[in-house]
């Protein structure tokens, strides 16, 4: 899936005080980009699932994180739950997405297009079993289990992007009309404006 | 932006009976795919935006009803809208939009990602006027105005695909269980329920 | 088809004033890019078809016009003919184009490459009908009604370029040499000069 | 240059005896396709320049006459030409090529879009010097020399496609009306028809 | 990193008694596709890093074991390792590989391109961190730990191919002739018989 | 092949003054550029095969010797050998090469990689033949005859890359340590340090 324009040298280690350049940042001189641009620990510690009100926390390994996958098409990302947390429906738009679990037990559910009959798939999945989501389509995570969990994922974009959706219908800046949301939903005003009186502070 | 593998040849036109292959279907012999193929009369006529809950009605020109545009890495629809229909809040995984509105006047809202604070832009545009979605953002068209209303939009992939996002979450099949939703949109599950029984016979 | 690269963002509004860069435009920062970048009202006028002797005007939608599109890889065009106008034989290097005529009467002309036996595809369309024109092939319109015509196009490129046979042949700067043209059009030297003669204005 | 798709194996050499594919030629069983696919005699004689009214023969090495190239992305050709022969200006609609003089003296004419200014680059080439030719741009070549001339040259696609401009407009089948060439041309009908007559036969 | 042609549906379940087509297998039809193929329990448990002497094994997640992954453009490996064991310098020609380690201490090494001046990259890796590896650029990894140690890698490809530099160089099917290599190493025969000894049986 | 970006315009001449952009060199203004971007006398004359322990002499034809084919996804290089002379065996990261011999015999091995069960193809080739290397794959040009040989080869890449495998193993810089070469060879230290003993001042 060609989600990322090929690179045109073998590392552009970004230079992140440059100004971002339409195909991603500028190269750092190889003379200052040092020896361990290739490499990150950023993933061996997770973030508090329980500073927010999903219950999750996303440590991520993208450009801005981890300049040494500037160019090269792809950049990943750890998620830990806290039992009952989750990682709320959303889609990448520019990015397939495949992913590890490395603890606990995660329920995986990834929903097709109208093209494949709006199917939802899903698998509670351990750790060491893995998942693919298609460019595109919508998934969410949910821990099942009576532990946290965690999971490692890898995205074949240095920038898949992420649409939260519960946010992005609900929590907009500024909100999309309630009559809007209220016809596609097919419910009153008032439901749409009680989903949205709980997005008023983002994520 | 790249979402279709280039052609190989000038045209490749469907043979809709072949076994749909891995990047398009099968290409007809020139000798049988006659002389009209590059056209289509399809969109003249809008199909019947009463005919559901939407208010709206898309008439699509992709590969299967426009057997022509088979690898060429476009597509095309019109939509039709009675006022007060909206086309809901839905995301193309596999390209970008750029639409024309070709009578009437349209509300046209466009969601940015997480990335871009979730930012919602839009405008009331009226016969003439054009937008453009950029791959995978969630957007939508609500006729505001007191007249019929129509647009044709295209896309730069022969088949886009697409995710209504009410549709997805509260009507896919097998349903998201009512917690992961409950959990994801911060409230009871009977709100849930109520919006889930609004979808049970799809779109 | 492939013919841009994929953006690494949602939006990257261009910025005229920027030096161009490799691939597009440098990105405005958000705050200054305003809330109007994906709209645009520039297609609700065309512009004089009587201005030039092709009687046809193209009014563009491109990145120089629409500074929206930058890196999303489409754009789109307007062009209105009077009756006996022609859009004359003409490339884009970069793109396929989809058209939709929205008034009048055209013949669209489109013809293959070697490999395809030069074929001729043709068909007058009026308000409502669609074109494909794959990447790279020769095709024209021409307005054979008696009112005015308009079409509007979208390409998969945000500059899929533009190669007038006419003009590329006979008005180049500097001209094409006379023996090199009469060689491949099997001609006398006359005739060429001739033609060139017509287009030493350009168009 | 991202003119085809990326191949999934390492080789996928061409069954020309299968259903041509979407994408390219079915592939050979590895244990038919023999030992020398990667190798080609092909090119070593060039076809006879006299056989024809432009006093040019392309030798072709694209994938009905390479099957190994099949998926590979790039293809070749040899050209011979006589004194005063030319390969007449054309178009690859799906490749950039580069090309190599391999004996004589070649004239070279490369002609930019309308955004480049219409404008003529040419150059005259000996045995040894290169040149590239942007894709979807016309040119070509022109034996100016007193002795045979050769060159071989490369694509970036597996099947460039050729869109050879005299014979594209004045000979193609069923032919394009007279009046539209006439108004294109901003000449007589009789000029055109003059000029149509001499592609009765193709090339 | 554009390794893979773009989907043109949501998913493609291969059908591996299907005759393998030029970018991938054919897609089962989605009756009989299972509700499960977005998942994989295969790399819950490793190979028998014994079972070598290279003292590592690959798991692999590739199409022929996880037909989900089919035109997704993804795919993975689980590798593990004994003390001392590695996994040899190679090359993967169609893909970007990011990897995880899952458990034990990896050294990872990294060889810039010629451009890149043949600079090695090295880094000891603890359970959890992260490494990404440029398209095309040799790579190993080595056990320097006192347990056992495991990998998860993904590629930005369905199908990566692999190439392990010393059973290319010393053991190819047939043989690479020895004087070709004693050239190119700056050695005797004798020194090149020699390796060649130790791949006569492959991998 | 997609391994480059594809252009957004006809041309880009490099302005190699300027900084190195993320995808390219910037361009030029075009009224700095000259008429003569789009040709090189450069590959005419080969360089001092004798002034090296290969006994081949590469005279590059890419961007920072060819500033014309900046963004347009090609490259060439000349390269000459003395009898016995040899191009190492080395691997073009980003790129699929195709190759013309101009003189002399020249043995052209390519090995495939592990899917591809390792095979070794090869043939002597002689002037006027030609080969294809797909890209990432593994292979090697060696004089077999009595006299000077050359060949002008082309790649479907600005920057394919070039890892010599011999160099990149022994004569990295920090070297890898022997004895990780030593287990991946299957030969005692002493072979591998005689091996990088001959590397010590690269090519």
């Amino acid at each position: 899936m060609a989600t990322d324009p090929d690179p045109l040298q073998d590392f552009c280690v970004a230079d992140l005080n440059g100004v971002p350049s339409v195909n991603g940042y500028p190269c750092k001189p190889p003379s200052s980009a040092g020896d361990e641009f290739l490499f990150s620990s950023r993933a061996t510690k997770g973030g508090d699932p329980m500073s927010n009100l999903n219950g999750s926390n996303v440590t991520e390994l993208d450009v801005t994180h981890w300049p040494g996958v500037n160019t090269l098409g792809v950049s990943m990302n750890r998620v830990d739950f806290i039992p009952g947390g989750t990682n709320p429906p959303h889609i990448h738009p520019r990015a397939t997405e495949v992913g590890l679990v490395t603890r606990g037990e995660l329920l995986v559910g990834i929903i097709g297009s109208l093209q494949s009959g709006n199917r939802y798939y899903s698998k509670v999945l351990k750790a060491g079993e893995t998942f693919v989501i298609p460019r595109g389509l919508m998934h969410f995570q949910f821990n099942v289990g009576k532990e946290e969990a965690s999971m490692v994922v890898s995205f074949n974009s240095q920038n898949p992007g992420i649409v939260f959706l519960p946010l992005t219908m609900f929590g907009s800046s500024p909100p999309i009309p309630t009559p809007v949301l209220a016809k596609a939903l097919r419910v009153d005003a008032e439901v749409v404006d009680l989903i949205k009186s709980k997005f008023t502070g983002g994520y």
